[in-house]
């Protein structure tokens, strides 16, 4: 049986997140329902990162699907392609190792965050970015960053509802970068906790704006307590921005979403 | 009575054009109604560029009104930004010399227009980008771009219905930036026909394909004849970047739009 890997972009703004639930568009029922028509078969797919909410989008999301049909790569793009609405589209499609698994497989996974500071919203931005009228202090947001970079217990970082079975998660890298009133955060992690990337936004800018310190940070991980963290940023600013494969990690990947 | 100037950013995708119209949505018409709400009596605006089409963006689009009230320019600027539809925002608001009008005395604007090029289209660009998924060959366009630059007659480049009484424009500037598969021109003229930018993309997109050559720009010029020059390129990848006011011309300025 084949196994094809696919890259997705999409606009998460007109979808109820990825994941298929009853009676909402998501991007995993539009997408199965493009497959099924094309292979001619019920197809299930595994993405690299299933649980994205709502207003969520995706520069480059992986998932997989296994199947027999004979249509080469190519058709197979174009067809889906063709068939997808403007607001999903599939980047690059793949013959993958008959053990790959967009979720298992992966490496790390790297969010995208952007926040519009200006005291007056971006109209052409305010799909892709949270407005944040109060000027943040990026130095203060900086050293706050430092105190995030490594392998925590995340758990006050987390929505209490989240399943995983361990909160602890290496952050590799951190970064954030100003273009004009435009601030780019983005963060490779082995994974993420649902609401992981929001909580840890929605901290650093209380911490931009003055309202925690940037040494307040260990505490509040230590803490595990999600009262102690900032809220949860809006969705519209978070992008799923890469996923990488390999095996370059000297330690097991953290399978948890 | 005070002459108030306004810089707006606006999404064009959910607009009938700038110019009201009826039984259509249109950023005068919107504006206007904020407008009138907010003074309490029925105000008329003047726009740098109140032609633009359905589906065209501005990033620095500025009008001007005049007004007996009293209220501040703080006071005025947050009262329309609250009672504004989410797609258009007053980024700026002052008060003007009485002789200021946003289209008359504008020395220059600049509009800037985006393309995908690439195989796919992008969901995230697509509502700010025209896809051309033929690779285009940058070379060529900036050899044409070189006989764009300066005083010409554009009337090979504006629609058969353009009410222009001159149809004479100078291009100051003409740039094209490329920043992975996204194209970015930059066009700044003392004025511009309509449909002039999207005509001259359309036109060096042909160039791009190989469709056209870069020598023949000047027969196209020199023809005064639409159907020598391309396609219109489509309204979306279309943003009003800027307006300048001052001056510092030599000559004067020509005030159709």
């Amino acid at each position: 049986m084949r196994n094809i890997k696919m890259i997705l972009e999409y606009d998460g703004s007109p979808f109820f997140g990825f994941q298929s639930q009853p009676h909402h568009r998501t991007i995993q029922e539009v997408l199965e329902a493009a497959l099924s028509q094309i292979l001619n078969e019920k197809t299930k797919i595994q993405a690299a990162s299933g649980r994205t909410d709502t207003g969520v989008h995706a520069l480059h999301q992986v998932v997989n699907f296994r199947t027999n049909n004979k249509l080469s790569c190519r058709q197979l793009q174009n067809g889906l392609n063709a068939l997808l609405p403007r607001d999903i589209a599939i980047i690059k499609l793949d013959e993958a190792p008959k053990n790959f698994h967009a979720r298992f497989s992966a490496r790390s996974k790297i969010y995208e965050y952007r926040i519009w500071n200006a005291p007056v919203r971006s109209p052409l931005q305010a799909k892709q970015a949270w407005h944040v009228p109060v000027k943040l202090d990026l130095k203060r947001i900086k050293k706050a960053i430092l105190f995030l970079k490594g392998r925590f217990d995340f758990k006050a970082f987390t929505a209490a509802h989240g399943s995983a079975q361990s909160t602890i998660r290496k952050i590799y890298s951190f970064t954030i970068e100003k273009k004009g009133c435009l601030l780019v955060f983005k963060i490779e992690a082995d994974g993420f906790l649902y609401h992981m990337v929001r909580n840890l936004i929605g901290t650093l800018v209380e911490v931009g704006k003055g309202r925690l310190n940037p040494q307040n940070i260990p505490a509040i991980l230590a803490s595990k307590d999600r009262k102690n963290a900032g809220p949860t940023a809006p969705a519209e600013g978070l992008t799923l921005a890469h996923v990488r494969y390999g095996k370059r990690l000297k330690r097991p990947v953290v399978l948890t979403p």
